[in-house]
């Protein structure tokens, strides 16, 4: 039996009791390090500290691993118990779609235990989760490299009145121009984009597209850390939020579409001119 | 403190570690009785599972309670620590956005506890949580009043190729129409919208509407009791679906836009041609 494991958002505490039955009833466990990092890496101890409240060892497999072992993983959970811990949801902003088509395939059973994410957290800024458009992802700016396909979907969205989340990019474990070069494995230091890096290369794609998707003055919700307990979450124009300091990743970014009178109360709390008084 | 805590789906152990810390610390805990009684209710002895679990008695508040008695719930809850049980997501496809908003006025603190809702447990069908555009209601018809509100949103979701979430109308504790004349309070007896009806009505709004915005023939997946051990996930054309028996509530069902390699690969899997051999 393989399970998928959502732990949410936060730390080691956020998982389900289901979930935890299920990882005590386990032989191997493993936890994806793409995104677990972000959040439990952030504190040196994370993984032990999960080890410690799960009261299991557990294996860190970095993108790399489950891309090359999957197999391996896979034939262990043919015959044992196997969990696979996933910060957030197992489908949520990151899929592991991937890791359940190959076990489907092989006859493996799979169950998923499901938690929070970023894509149904985010409803805590106010704006209701059913009037969100398609949602986007911004990638890192290079010097050569600009891409702009989020800039017609949150067009689409704003003319339908619908808001947009905007999940920042993030760079875990990338190999090192020059690595890739000699052969040998090297990694860039994590990045991940802040609300203010956002921000700036959205407006940067609004003036060289130039068809008003939006502008300095449109209203936003920049969130960071979402679901942790020292989450920051300011609203306002993207001018403002250029300014505000949200501190540790990860960030988020709302643009705001049409909104209901609870709607606007909500973003009340939260705007950035009530927080300065 | 207010806790608002999030349940997630299933049953009393899809609660977090988080969520019960929180609970144990409560000096009156509440549980929504609107969402609740749909997944606990169904079995008879939900409410004495999570009060033997938590450890707490636990009121049930329906929503005219809510409504009604919001006010001194909230009282309570600034000078002793009040904990308010939601189903799903505390901001998930119910909103309890109101119930901040009050608390927040009167400089009540209130902690949010995130779980699994509707809008991210979702992804298991194996449609790309990003890919979806805005997610639409099917409200009940009656004889003389069948809206379609959602036919334009999801005309939209399927020109731009994006996935559409439906949710299916619930009525719990509505008041019947002989109550209502009679000033006393009667309730209709609770109804779940299945999917057979809501393709039903979808069809018949196809028809009068004429956009061609889906067909008979417009790939769904059909989904019961999402999150349960025993949840029921059958893909296959709206005509198919009518006759595939979901079994008890809740159901919920997906209209698919454009797939990825990936999506179809899961699709498959649940296809009710591979399921019926």
């Amino acid at each position: 039996m393989l399970y998928i494991i959502g732990l949410g958002l936060g730390d080691e505490r956020d998982i389900t009791l289901r979930g935890l039955e299920a990882v005590r009833s386990c032989d191997k466990v493993y936890v994806e390090a793409y995104t677990s990092l972000l959040s439990f890496g952030l504190a040196s101890d994370g993984l032990s500290r999960m080890e410690k409240l799960y009261g299991k060892d557990i294996v860190v497999a970095d993108r790399e691993m489950v891309e090359e072992h999957a197999d391996a993983i896979l034939r262990e959970a043919t015959d044992s118990n196997v969990a696979f811990l996933v910060v957030g949801d197992p489908f949520g902003a990151t899929t592991h779609t991937d890791l359940v088509v190959r076990a489907k395939k092989i006859g493996l059973e799979v169950r998923v235990i499901h938690n929070a994410s970023v894509m149904n957290a985010i409803g805590i800024c106010g704006l209701q989760l059913y009037r969100y458009g398609e949602t986007v992802s911004i990638p890192f700016f290079t010097d050569t490299w600009r891409p702009d396909s989020f800039y017609p979907k949150i067009h689409r969205n704003r003319q339908l009145g619908l808001h947009t989340l905007c999940l920042l990019d993030i760079r875990v474990k990338e190999p090192s121009l020059e690595s890739l070069c000699r052969g040998k494995k090297c990694y860039e230091p994590p990045r991940y984009m802040q609300i203010h890096t956002a921000i700036n290369q959205l407006l940067e794609i609004e003036e060289s597209n130039g068809k008003s998707a939006y502008d300095a003055e449109t209203k936003c919700v920049g969130i960071a850390r979402l679901g942790y307990e020292d989450q920051k979450i300011v609203a306002g124009s993207m001018k403002d939020l250029l300014d505000v300091d949200f501190g540790l990743p990860l960030h988020c970014l709302v643009i705001v579409g049409e909104t209901h009178p609870v709607e606007e109360e909500m973003l009340d709390f939260y705007s950035i001119k009530s927080i300065n008084g």
